[in-house]
């Protein structure tokens, strides 16, 4: 099985909370992910800021998409995107239109599975070029610490990468959870608070890279 | 019945194209939307800008939660917007803490509906205190024009107003399209590009209120 890969999501209310912790941690990473919450704070500048910090890292903007894929997307695009989210609940056509513009720009688009997604549809996804899925426990679900990662959620994530999906998990992973996945076909693990949280940010991306290094 | 409102929609990709029409336009409208093409180009800061010129008139920031509701909500609701808009596809869970949000910012909720909600869900929303649902085209849909305003919307609206909702109707709406409306509870009209591509963004603005004011 291929490694895994390490993404770290910012999302900080503004730029200079999230490029402290990012400055540190970068040479631990694969994917760096502007989060939804720090694109909406600060716009595709966010976007902007990061592509020009490190021009050679994968970037994804998490603008999760449930419309107007074709605008959006390409707005992510030039901003310096090499990949986009669309919801999982967006029509077929939504769908098309943020495939194209990727393919335009040599980019991806994750979708970021909700709940109602089914085979069927996911089938379709893939047949439009799409071969990124990310599956999630909310952060309002973890609030209430009404989830946790469960064979369950392995299955889907084995279910998904037969398919043919390239599988992203996300949602509060921390360094213990990482071993839980041994075994699991992940394509990336994203981390955000943990390591943007930290004292030594650095030190915290390094040993996530171990954890996930060592999974076979 | 009561009048229908008027919406201004600013979905350009930047903040100065927006301003010079919302300018113009202003006199004649309720409500300013930072839709979510100016949310994500921009960030917040096209929110506090147009909260700034215009301290007065009711602004929705076209945020379309899909989940992280609490955090976003917050945000938005500090930056100065009035209402804030949540997909119909997030959770229970997501569409309480916007709510709870809203509740502290004397804001309100706007539940935009995509393929999949049903009345017990709506019912739910409603329960949470949630009282605006939008109804609209997709604008993938429309480009490929496979969807017109139909009997099936009217009763739509019809169906959620007796529920209790303010109705919201948005896609593409032209001025000709405002007289099919008659004896349908809408609450508010959602016009985006009719006006902000206008030569004359005023005078198209003022159209679309008089066509309103003769809605019966």
């Amino acid at each position: 099985m291929e490694k895994a890969r390490l993404q770290l999501a910012l999302d900080t209310y503004d730029l200079p909370s999230a490029l402290a912790p990012l400055q540190k941690a970068a040479p631990y990473l694969d994917v760096i992910e502007v989060g939804t919450i720090l694109c909406l704070s600060e716009g595709m500048r966010a976007v902007k800021v990061i592509r020009s910090l490190f021009p050679e890292k994968t970037l994804l903007a998490d603008v999760r998409i449930a419309e107007a894929g074709g605008l959006i997307s390409k707005m992510a695009f030039e901003a310096g995107a090499n990949w986009v989210s669309v919801v999982s609940g967006a029509t077929l056509s939504t769908m098309e239109s943020v495939a194209r513009e990727a393919e335009r720009h040599s980019g991806e688009v994750q979708v970021e599975l909700f709940d109602g997604w089914t085979a069927k549809t996911a089938r379709q996804w893939r047949d439009l070029g799409i071969r990124q899925v990310i599956t999630h426990r909310s952060r309002d679900g973890e609030a209430k610490a009404e989830l946790t990662w469960s064979e369950r959620d392995f299955d889907d994530i084995r279910r998904l990468a037969s398919m043919g999906f390239n599988v992203t998990v996300t949602g509060g992973i921390t360094l213990r959870d990482i071993p839980l996945f041994a075994g699991v076909p992940v394509y990336i693990f994203i981390v955000g608070r943990e390591i943007c949280r930290a004292e030594h940010p650095d030190a915290v991306a390094k040993s996530f890279r171990e954890a996930i290094q060592r999974l076979s």
